[in-house]
């Protein structure tokens, strides 16, 4: 007996509508775009090659607010363009529908952002655009700045954040799946009946943290719900990515730790009634791509000389909301307390494989994603390891953009598509259809299975 | 002395991410694409239109909430596809603004749909991708339902909604002009700053409605505060717009109902120390143009055939929150109470030429915005007597999309330019440079520019 071959990872652009998102630094390169992000142009380009490189999808983190904790400021995010200034994910993505046929397109917004009535129908329309291309990443903000700039009291605990994403996402599924029959919209020209009045449902949600009386606005779209991403890895985040997502983010620090947090979460959702499959994991990481080892180890020396330590140590302050100025850089990870911290930060620390290294120490070695350098070859083996470990996908960080997705595309897809690592073509329809291979719609386990009618 | 020539008219189209928008009825026929507004390139197609024609802008309309009062429920809406269902209209501008280089792209969102710090942000992002060229049309949402959806104990009343709108907009201000000064964003690449944080301002916002405590998310965009567009006709709608608008929307009857709005307008503005050529007023017609009398008459008729007066009843109903099934359609409109309602329904309402002309007939006959049916010159000298009125441009509503604003590109337009009623090229730079020929920023005296720095 021979053990059928794995299928092909899923890839992942990861980037966001900034200058600096996760490797901090490297901005001020001539042989990256970051500092046009607010031309579309660079986001059309940068779609188009993704397509050529058969991604699954460009994935837009978002975070409001500003990171302020890292010396009692902002002045080293401002300075580094560190997620600050940051525009709008979401009126990107009509844009990149239209400039490509394949791509899937997710991006962020905060549960704390606007009310769940709007949203819905900024969900149901960005769907009917892409014809069924765009994914949805659920956050719950994390940084006090955020709150202050909404005119909140202050930003909610960890738990209450996720216990308002779960009446969020509940009442969205309540709009988007419950409230517009399968058959409402008929469009019958003859009997001048655009849709029946009968098969649409007026939604009465009045919870702890929200409330919509009315119908949703929007007539049912390709995918109805979009596709879900969640990130979080702390023991809420991973309930709610257990009972919600479709799709989780991990940074994990090695295969044997993302199959852990793979193993834990897909039991965790077997337990809410969904199939182990229903998710699809996807990893964190920075390839550095060379057409030999010297051209790599060169690439990953020009990468190192330009990292800015300041600009990771201020976004690891604004992640865990401490001041890390204040802690010594050279103090041992094990001392950091990791208590209700983000799934990169908790992973950096948690994992570090001394626990005497220094912060420092931990921070330039892992730079957030991991950094691997290497020829296509080397970079392939790298990727089945994490595909052996369980990993289902690639959420790829850039070094400098295009770039990083050009080598990718043009140098590594060839050799991960001879060893199986890559699709060689794409399926048609809509993402969800794309990833799972069973329909459009999400299965009828999923929690917004049950606001179904008929 | 001979009188200088006037400028050529504005043109905007007005449409809806909705099947039927103004001209209820329609979207049956096989000559309108009324029924593919969820498709993208639906879109891409009437903005290439437009710009062949020498449009201005596309203006898109935007009412949250369904048109519920008619006969006490939505069902009429809902068969008549009346704003119902109804898909986001800031989605679309980015792919647009991607489609056409010149068009400028106007879109409607309350003031009621989300705090002012989270869209802000979302200006300054459709700004920065437009390259200046997007417009905000501000509302103030009036139906009911909207409130419902959205969670509040019920709608505001007429002038708190005002309130609400004169404080948002100014809290938009302080973001998107007094944040961040004009040299803040030095992209310094040799000193690795990005932007000096000495130069970033929190806005402090404690009002009545909305708090705000933080610096604005997004970097200046071209023009900063987008051009503002306004409708309202009410004593506080004229009101807001001559403080706040540069372009406004009138359903006047006449040319001689414009000319009195425009001029009350105009003196206003004046009173809030603005120039009255601050402000530009856009009449909304409908126009169907034919080749000759004949064929001018046979699309009247068809589009008479196809109107829907239940549709009529249902839109206005919904705009006056009055159950017009209720009232008599044979009763004179000099009974009907105008008190606190929208522009189009009291300028409707007030100026049928007769009050002795029962309501049914007032809707016949105006059916929302004027239908004004003939060959080109004759069209042409219709637009001349609203120029002579002091009306500087036309909202124009269709009848069949893109046939209409096909029908203007293609046999009006060239019979307007000859006449020095359209441009026979596009002026470059921004949308508010385009319309006033004085830079991409609001003037001084606007009340944003109090708040700008240095």
């Amino acid at each position: 007996m021979t053990t059928p071959p794995l299928p092909p990872l899923r890839f992942n652009a990861f980037a966001m509508n900034c200058v600096s998102h996760i490797n901090h630094g490297q901005w001020v390169r001539d042989d990256t775009s970051q500092t046009s992000y607010t031309d579309l142009e660079t986001w059309v380009n940068l779609a188009r090659t993704l397509e050529r490189g058969y991604f699954d999808a460009l994935f837009l983190a978002d975070v409001i607010g500003t990171y302020d904790t890292f010396r009692a400021g902002r002045e080293t995010a401002v300075r580094e363009g560190l997620q600050t200034p940051v525009n709008d994910p979401s009126l990107l993505v009509a844009a990149l529908a239209h400039a490509t046929e394949h791509l899937g397109l997710a991006f962020t917004q905060s549960v704390l952002q606007e009310p769940p009535y709007n949203f819905a129908r900024r969900l149901s329309t960005l769907d009917h655009l892409t014809k069924g291309r765009v994914a949805w990443n659920v956050v719950t903000s994390y940084l006090e700045s955020a709150a202050k700039g909404l005119g909140l009291d202050g930003l909610p605990l960890h738990d209450e954040r996720y216990d308002r994403a779960e009446e969020y996402t509940d009442v969205l599924y309540k709009l988007l799946e419950g409230s517009w029959e399968e058959n409402a919209v008929v469009r019958d020209r003859a009997r001048r009946i655009y849709a029946d009045p009968a098969r649409i449902h007026d939604v009465h949600h009045e919870g702890r943290f929200y409330r919509v009386n009315g119908p949703h606005l929007s007539e049912p779209s390709p995918q109805r719900t979009p596709l879900l991403f969640q990130a979080g890895s702390s023991e809420r985040g991973r309930e709610f990515a257990a009972r919600n997502a479709e799709a989780v983010f991990l940074g994990a620090i090695s295969p044997q730790g993302a199959r852990t947090q793979v193993e834990d979460v897909r039991a965790r959702a077997v337990a809410h009634g969904r199939e182990g499959g229903d998710i699809l994991f996807f990893q964190g990481l920075t390839l550095i791509i060379g057409s030999t080892e010297e051209e790599a180890e060169r690439k990953l020396a020009d990468y190192r000389d330009h990292t800015s330590l300041d600009g990771f140590a201020a976004h690891l302050s604004g992640s865990l909301q401490l001041d890390l100025s204040e802690v010594d850089f050279d103090a041992p990870v094990g001392e950091i307390d990791t208590n209700g911290v983000q799934g990169f930060v908790r992973s950096l620390v948690e994992g570090a494989p001394d626990k005497t290294w220094t912060f420092g120490e931990a921070l330039r070695a892992r730079a957030w994603t991991r950094p691997v350098a290497g020829v296509p070859e080397r970079i392939a083996d790298e990727l089945e390891q994490w595909r052996e470990a369980g990993i289902d996908g690639i959420n790829l960080s850039y070094v400098t953009t295009p770039g990083s997705f050009e080598d990718f595309a043009d140098h590594l897809a060839p050799v991960l598509q001879k060893r199986g690592l890559l699709k060689t073509e794409y399926e048609e329809g809509t993402l969800r259809q794309k990833l799972f291979g069973r329909g459009d719609r999400l299965p009828a386990t999923h929690p917004a299975g049950r606001y179904r009618r008929g």
